[in-house]
């Protein structure tokens, strides 16, 4: 199997995609083909055995190939036209916006391309907090209680403290606080406002316990990952995370009896649905007086979650081999030829 | 101004997107540029005065100039390499998948092109009507009870007849069925799932008012069509949906008391929110006993629902000169950067 890699973009989060990507090298065996996605949105050919960080970091990646996307594939420009890049699938590693927002299920969608990633409306549920919220409450997930504080809103709210402040469509801890008091708030407020107009506000629970389960819908079941209970320090910052990003070591499984286990993956089964299929996802959750709370869902996990995984590069492939079909529809211009009939043209 | 209408594409509504945008030519008198999306996908520049829907259902497009869809626009191949189509911005008439799905949002904003039409998240809460009912509950606006039913759940569910069923991703009223006894139901299921693996059945009320008003935001205002209150004989099917597509006259106003306009334009912005800008939409409300409910988001309308609007033409450049701008983000490899300061290399 050959894997293309896709990795980078315009996101807060370009350069934890790239240490994502590159990690990937260290637990995949299959082939691997790097298309790197630059922040002015131009796609490049990365050779797989010269992939570094510092290639990126320095512009050196923009003497490699240029790449197009087009129907069909990604396309190298050669001196008799287009040549076709070949792979058997693509794996969407970009973090944030972009990866996670929509825009590039869309694009791979809308130019017929195979991909391992979330789909449009998987995306968009899971990239923006409040959605989420919204779907968990539909579906019978439980989430923490919040309050939705856009911009343009009197900032003048009754809370009660400590609260936590999260921008509503952003990833991996960007622009998130812990507000102890009514005197931190402006403050935190401003910083989240930095990264989104819109921000949710959230109890903060002293001591909830907080779990990670991956997991994917393959071969007509699902395929779970160990559980992990993320070390944490009040909570994870940019920095912490990022490193978190690199990671290729199998984790411990975190110690918890067989049925809270079982209502991690039941929770999980119900958020992923029909609508996540064809992605490799993360669901944070809290564990708080012994009920699930869903935290976020991460479609395009760091690193993939590949440490959480017993044979991570068995259940891709499986994955690979299991991506939701487009609907097939027709068109056979029926009814513009019965107006023009019915004109007797 | 130059206005670069996009239409067709790959969705069941092709037809009606080539109807639509041929209408805007008797409506707009500004220049348009056509470009026409065909449903393998590939992008065609029409001669705006040999537009007609022959072209397309007779094949004949394809000896029309194809274009190539890059980084900042619309590319022509020439002799000497790429020529860039050139407008102000485009106008998406793309109705149903692709248009209304996010995709086509997607790829106009991954490229940089400027546009009318919905954002990514505007396009998933209208294009499917399970989400649309999570968003009308979050911000509240009311919207008629319903069930939803998976292809593979049971369809052994109790309901109180007549309903309605609706496939929960398609428009235009394709794939719905009023239902009036348990004997109909079985069927009416089948004609859904052909549409989609999720049907939503909601009750049938008999004479309830239905109400379309379209509108957006531009030059810091709601700019309100009139209130229509739509013909309809049970409810539209495709074949009358479809003719309602080539509108271009102007229709009646609805009859009714100030204060129910006011409803109907406060459940409009409460709907349009920060989410819809950039977009003209149409909300198609029910009335029933004095309330407003919504029953369907059009982010993409039939012909632009030009016909409900005392000047359509100043209306939508208006709005094209108050689209939403992209998030501005940096990424100066900070992270990167400093790891490598780290490693000392």
């Amino acid at each position: 199997m050959k894997i293309a890699v896709l990795f980078g973009a315009k996101s807060f989060e370009h350069e934890i995609s790239v240490v994502s990507a590159i990690a990937l090298k260290k637990v995949l065996n299959s082939e691997i083909v790097y298309i790197f996605c630059d922040f002015n949105r131009d796609f490049y050919l990365i050779p797989t055995d010269k992939i570094n960080s510092k290639r990126f970091s320095s512009g050196k990646y923009k003497k490699d190939k240029k790449l197009e996307i087009k129907n069909g594939g990604f396309f190298q420009k050669s001196l008799t036209g287009y040549k076709q890049l070949d792979f058997d699938f693509v794996l969407n590693v970009i973090h944030g916006s972009d990866g996670e927002d929509g825009k590039i299920s869309s694009i791979l969608d809308f130019f017929n391309i195979n991909y391992i990633g979330p789909r449009i409306e998987a995306s968009v549920l899971s990239y923006n907090k409040l959605y989420t919220k919204m779907y968990a409450k539909e579906i019978g997930v439980k989430s923490l209680d919040y309050t939705v504080l856009n911009k343009e809103d009197s900032r003048d709210i009754k809370l009660t403290f400590p609260v936590i402040i999260k921008p509503s469509r952003l990833g991996s801890s960007i622009g998130i606080s812990i507000v102890k008091s009514k005197g931190e708030f402006d403050y935190a407020l401003d910083v989240a406002y930095e990264f989104d107009n819109q921000v949710l506000i959230e109890p903060f629970i002293q001591g909830i316990k907080e779990y990670n389960l991956a997991g994917c819908y393959a071969d007509n079941e699902f395929k779970f990952s160990i559980v992990e209970e993320p070390q944490k320090e009040e909570f994870l910052d940019f920095d912490k995370k990022y490193l978190d990003f690199s990671r290729t070591k199998r984790v411990n499984e975190a110690e918890l009896d067989a049925s809270m286990v079982e209502k991690l993956q039941d929770a999980f089964k119900k958020i992923y649905g029909n609508i996540f299929k064809g992605a490799l996802i993360r669901c944070d959750f809290f564990v708080h007086e012994n009920e699930v709370y869903i935290n976020e869902i991460n479609p395009v996990p760091g690193s993939m979650a590949n440490y959480l995984f017993s044979d991570f590069e068995d259940t891709l492939l499986k994955l690979s081999a299991s991506l939701p079909k487009q609907q097939k529809i027709i068109c056979d211009y029926k009814y513009i030829n019965s107006i023009q009939a019915a004109k007797g043209k």
